[in-house]
């Protein structure tokens, strides 16, 4: 009898079954300044508690995609632990602040799964949730993996595939937002004078400056959020596998791109929603991130005048500028560089 | 009249001397968020205040091993300035819960010491003690450590071994949990379905994940700590020394090896008491650390029911998985791969 | 119509223009666990409220470092973004303690202006002041920066160089300083014997050990500041640059050479001026840093006989220890290996 958990294999899923994933998290002050140290984050609603205040927060909350880090971590060993990639997230959105002090747990439903043709994986399709201490979702989202089978020819344990949005309603978005002050909102404290309606479909923006990532950070961030994927820690065993070295977590790419954004984005301080998201290119440590971004829509957010959406798609690169705004070309296939295409949601102050 | 502190010497020392340690440290959520980054240690109990408050404490207590390097810390400018090697603990125990805003201190008492034979160092016996801000003893251990002489012509300050348990009773076990409710204890939020009644004398268990450390971590865990020592910090004068490189704190193994150790055993989630640990090997930035576990002994702990002892004993290795349980050969030579081995109690639910 | 900010360029600025700089910052326990990890200071003042309330603080004050380069952080992008290099600080005055929770802010004025004689760039004079939530002005303090002009062509903004002080009248220290129990103040706890009155003038210090510094350690520092010079952290542009690699922040150089200097100066608990302070060569990740110290002057803090001001000049090394004291030759020349001069006054109890 093992002690130790292999971690799920496909045919170990089950439509429909609902996983509660382990280890509860308090998330503290002392996470928030990890957090910064990591990424550099600037947006001035999570970084001052008088900034926050004065817009309508009762403090600053913690950076959504930290709170995505950490539910997505908690997930890790029940549904990823045996994947060979991860494919893709869905309708992924924000629904309550989350507060210093808060503890945040996660649990997931099987909502697809289907066999590859080559009967050696299958993708298995989960809905996770996030929860806080008072059992509010504050999270939700769909991710589909591909995931090895233990054995090759045990049966599959469905053929099912979700029907999931290509984008998050506007309707649906802020949720987590409390109702702010637009006008007491200073957006020369907030580092950038442009506000929702001086973005225009369409528009691109560089933002310009490039993060180098080391080993110690990208591993330091990850076990921040209790994610177990050992392809992020064992340069021993990685050192023999596919990449020759350990692969950095998406997140990090993810989070990064989005600090870099504040260089023309410095009022979209609120992640609404994730529309979609795929990892490219892998990254690797001693890569510099660079990211650009385009305008895909704007939106009112029902019953809001203080607050407007902005649909963004964010692209990052590893060690390419993006003056060129370095994306697919008329094949459809990717520059090399590009290692991050993200289709989401932030919130602006009017 | 030099103002910098050289660190004792051998002969410096009296047996029966108790020694004040500088640099009251008050432990922090920063800390406690720190000291998961480095080591992604996942014990619910640590991780989530709900948690911790469903079985009875107050709040998230500070993870053990912090707590005895932060202590530890504290008597290295004292006792270890000038080791050459750090040789033993003994009757480690952990007798008062920490909890983030209590302030520790230190002392140390020289209970024995004894020259080498080459007249070059000697080794010195301390019992070193932390307490927090109400003069409450958290944690009582002995260690000897290998200290060079000033001067070689000196005469030894004494000649006294101390005796010294091989074990710490299990009867003295469970004085830093309070009292907890293990049916409210959820197994699944904690991420191992095994109790106490679980695990059989003799059983191996691998850890199977593998973390390589880099010098950022290292450092910034053993800065953390407020541990001088510097050999762990200084590559300009360690790469013409002993090893040709800095050499990492033999407590970021512990901390290591008991991380890792969570796959397999969730739920012992206090350390009670350290009953030996042996720093086999030194460790090195760039390698990955492993780890196994052995259950040597079961025990009651008198007048509870609602937790038992496991005594357990971990051996870490560099760049050697462990599946193969690597330990000493038949001639009592360890295989070249292990670089700690450690003996304790730790607490888990009935 | 861009969104991205370039920064301002020579050109840009205007004799009194006042500058309000973005991203208000609440300082929290979180920063001053990162301070501690990277720079292990060991100051008992900054370590302990229990210490510090002893000695009449309400508890930990925020080490004056951290609050000088968060408050430098802020300046960074309207000021330094097209720097050419950092030339220099006077009249730095820390004028209120900070503590966990306070958020700090950051304003400039321009108080000097003077174009190169190549046309290419000019030195820009600012007078930068933190405050807190209560619009307190916690520092104060000048510097000199050469930037470079977008436009060779245009005209210069104005010809004024202002007359700056080469040190702070001791008169003026102390405003961030509670009254003190100096009785109280525990040297033992404090780790180091020497009071004020201990020193003398001409004293040298050599603090003796060094530290590495790494890539992840000094731009996670430097993020946790939220500067942005982007010569700090991409690796991609600045291979092809300067130096061929990323320049370490002059203010890492700064913390690590007053976390050694406790080393010697363990009751120097707070730095009250600075004076003056010179980046004599770059810093690169790799390098070891040592530090030695001059007692400059003593001076008695008018109405104040619980502490008295220590001036000190720190000079920093990179790859040489300081027993030999390296500075400037009797040709005025600095040793190669000088990195940092800074002269300072820091409090100590009488």
């Amino acid at each position: 009898m093992t002690k130790t958990t292999p971690g799920n294999f496909f045919e170990d899923f089950r439509l429909g079954q609902t996983i509660r994933h382990a280890t509860p998290r308090t998330v503290t002050f002392g996470d928030v300044a990890l957090y910064n140290a990591l990424f550099g984050s600037r947006f001035a609603v999570q970084s001052s508690d008088e900034f926050a205040k004065s817009v309508g927060y009762p403090c600053s909350p913690v950076d959504d995609l930290l709170v995505f880090h950490i539910v997505f971590g908690k997930t890790v060993p029940d549904v990823s632990l045996n994947a060979v990639a991860n494919l893709g997230y869905a309708d992924c959105r924000f629904l309550k602040p989350v507060y210093p002090g808060d503890t945040l747990s996660a649990q997931s439903e099987v909502i697809g799964l289907r066999e590859n043709s080559n009967k050696k994986t299958g993708i298995v399709y989960v809905r996770s949730r996030g929860t806080n201490q008072r059992n509010e979702v504050v999270l939700d989202y769909a991710r589909w993996v591909m995931v090895r089978k233990r054995d090759e020819s045990a049966a599959a344990p469905g053929d099912t595939v979700p029907e999931l949005p290509k984008e998050v309603s506007p309707k649906s978005l802020g949720a987590a937002c409390p109702k702010i002050d637009a006008k007491a909102y200073d957006t020369v404290l907030a580092g950038g004078a442009r506000r929702l309606s001086d973005y225009k479909v369409g528009e691109k923006i560089d933002h310009r400056v490039g993060i180098t990532v080391e080993h110690a950070e990208h591993m330091m961030a990850t076990r921040l959020y209790q994610n177990t994927a050992r392809i992020h820690f064992d340069h021993y065993t990685e050192s023999k596998g596919r990449f020759g070295q350990r692969l950095i977590y998406g997140g990090h790419a993810i989070s990064l791109a989005r600090a870099l954004s504040f260089n023309g984005l410095a009022n979209a301080f609120h992640i609404a929603a994730i529309n979609g998201g795929r990892h490219v290119n892998p990254l690797f440590a001693g890569c510099t991130v660079f990211a650009w971004s385009q305008v895909l829509a704007t939106a009112d957010v029902p019953g809001r005048n203080d607050v407007g959406a902005l649909r963004l798609r964010t692209i990052a690169t590893k060690d390419k500028p993006c003056d060129g705004f370095p994306e697919k070309d008329n094949g459809g296939e990717y520059d090399a560089a590009v290692i991050l295409d993200l289709d989401y949601w932030a919130l602006m102050p009017r």
